[in-house]
């Protein structure tokens, strides 16, 4: 199952969103299965993620965009946020403060790189400026259109100092968001969510993915790799995600520190100290 | 099954540590009846979080100390840190960075207490400014001895802007100790943890014993109550912490906002645009 080759997009590559598919093709029968590939996966991830934390040596950044209903929640809560909360911690960027807006746009996703030995995950992220901020006309055109470049500079600055990157986009169709904003009428819980806003956002549709098209062709690089993930199934979404990211930490090969001391004294040690706490 | 009124230290209380036992005594038949608590304690943790991070008004600050190999990153590891990671974040606390010493020992703790809506797990604190640094003799006792005071207004500077404290003193048996630093040395992953240090600290025991009923006589105040919670068995210690939480949060209350939107005016709205798609 290699969902890395079959969503990344290659550097340089043109793509056309409204011909990628946001329903899967394989290569689960259904959802029962692609659940049970995910709790598997979860498993794996957290045992590698383990060894990333006590390596202390490298780190992941994990960055989540996606149009409104995508799931980028849904994701976090029921697949990413399963690692160890000690070692991974989830950043949602909204609409910037006016501290935030006092400074350049990536002061504040700086600030939440993630460590050695630590996942950070964006929810939202410095690709706003260049998406909202393009498509809502909030800066002008010689303004975000400097951006990419310095975006790429500082994903490279990242890179270098052993930080990997994956980027994901969760690609619904109109149809699907729509029924997902239908669905929240349902639940009382979720009624905070309602918002006007939300539909009529759903007019400039066009233009968001015309946005996205140039953010895949122009920053989507080797070091930090953009996928386009169909989101239609959600289950799908999650499998296809915690594959990607466990192939990737895979790869990183985190390795536990050699252990200087002498096991066998140790052991002695306390096993004499056990027998005399006994004879007490 | 009263976990509050069982393990609550009383403001002013005297605790003879050597007195409070560290195994349970009751109330699950064993393991098992004790996993299922936690289990749907857990789940219903998930729902009130939920609520206050939807709330955005208060917050909640969870405090863990402990010997070492008491078990914080396991109860962190394997009941906390199962609530939704977007509105819960982990901070470990270990010996201060030279940023972070050339500041007031408050400093670090400060920049992570929780925003509305959020909850924050401190794994040790600045409790560690009145145990570590007193029994190590790093500061004179002139300051040291000033800081429960210093702590209490800080705590309750917190507690009236919103956030509930809720501070757990994990306490095992120095055997229960020593069985687990012998355990780790059957577990290749965990041999990085083995550190003659940890076994010569137990020398100190009775010192810290001492520094922690300080603390528990001092600082345990109606804000910002101690708990000593039984923890040589991890079962127990991860149902007790998670029931006290569960409690504290349904006493919170959460409400989620009062809507203003008129739900039928939107439904119609998206059924009529559904409609149309599927002309289409």
């Amino acid at each position: 199952m290699d969902f890395v080759k079959k969503h990344i997009v290659k550097p340089g590559e043109s793509v056309n969103l409204k011909s990628v598919r946001t329903e899967p093709d394989g290569p689960f029968e259904g959802k029962e299965e692609a659940r049970e590939y995910v709790e598997e996966t979860i498993q794996k991830l957290r045992a590698l993620q383990y060894r990333l934390y006590v390596e202390g040596k490298q780190s992941l950044l994990i960055v989540l965009q996606a149009p409104d209903a995508a799931g980028k929640d849904g994701l976090i809560r029921k697949t990413l946020g399963r690692m160890n909360p000690q070692g991974v911690r989830s950043y949602p960027f909204k609409v910037p403060t006016p501290i935030e807006q006092a400074h350049d746009f990536l002061w504040r996703v700086h600030q939440c790189t993630p460590a050695a030995g630590q996942i950070s995950i964006f929810n939202r992220s410095h690709y706003e400026d260049v998406l909202v901020v393009r498509v809502e006309d909030l800066v002008p055109k010689r303004v975000w259109s400097k951006r990419y470049e310095i975006i790429n500079q500082f994903e490279s600055l990242l890179a270098e100092r052993g930080t990997r990157i994956l980027k994901f986009y969760l690609h619904i169709s109109p149809k699907e968001q729509l029924e997902r904003f239908k669905e929240r009428l349902d639940y009382p819980e979720k009624h905070w969510k309602l918002n006007v806003g939300d539909y009529e956002a759903r007019d400039r549709w066009p233009k968001y993915l015309e946005a996205y098209e140039d953010v895949f062709k122009k920053c989507s690089t080797k070091d930090a790799p953009w996928f386009i993930i169909p989101a239609d199934k959600k289950w799908y979404r999650d499998a296809a995600v915690a594959s990607i990211v466990h192939e990737t930490l895979q790869e990183m090969d985190p390795q536990l520190p050699t252990v200087q001391v002498d096991l066998d004294e140790i052991r002695r040690l306390y096993e004499r100290e056990l027998a005399e706490m006994d004879n007490d």
